[in-house]
């Protein structure tokens, strides 16, 4: 864990924070989470994402097994697995910190 | 939040999660979390980082008001701020979730 004694290092944490922090993972990953499933719901939802970086990211995650992607007729949809569900208390932690601080004092 | 219903982006989330995931970084706040101060202490902790990355990234969350570094002669020791240790949940989550499933099965 993070805490005094903790081990300074765990190779499993480095790859995970490493992965939801790729430039625009994480921000995919909030909008999946929050219930966008198709590809132009998640490139809608995220201003400034071009389709080459969110079809690349999506990909990664794909591999990493993180999301599942469906083809259906001349829809493409996104789902979390079990393993990207999993990512839920993170990406929480990620917003309640930002809240507090990274967002300008109210 | 990161549930479903939650906002689909939020530009406060977007910069942590990409700050906390940028190269080393992450490695470099685990360290400094589970109590390495001095630099040589982080450097050691951390396989692999070269002392150009390491200073380089120390520099950045030294500029995001995230660690403070002090210099007492020959030695240079940083300390997480307020900030700092506010990422302490973030960690812990990841160092959760890394350990259920970025780790190789027992």
């Amino acid at each position: 864990m993070s805490e005094p004694g903790g081990p300074a290092y765990c190779p499993y944490f480095h790859r995970t924070i490493e992965l939801i922090g790729r430039r625009w993972t994480g921000a995919a990953l909030l909008a999946m989470s929050s219930g966008c499933s198709s590809y132009s719901e998640i490139r809608d939802a995220i201003p400034g994402i071009s389709d080459r970086l969110l079809s690349e990211r999506l990909k990664e995650l794909e591999t990493e097994d993180i999301i599942t992607r469906t083809v259906s007729g001349r829809s493409t949809t996104y789902e979390l697995t079990e393993r990207g569900e999993a990512l839920g208390p993170i990406l929480g932690a990620v917003s309640v910190y930002a809240e507090r601080w990274a967002a300008p004092a109210p």
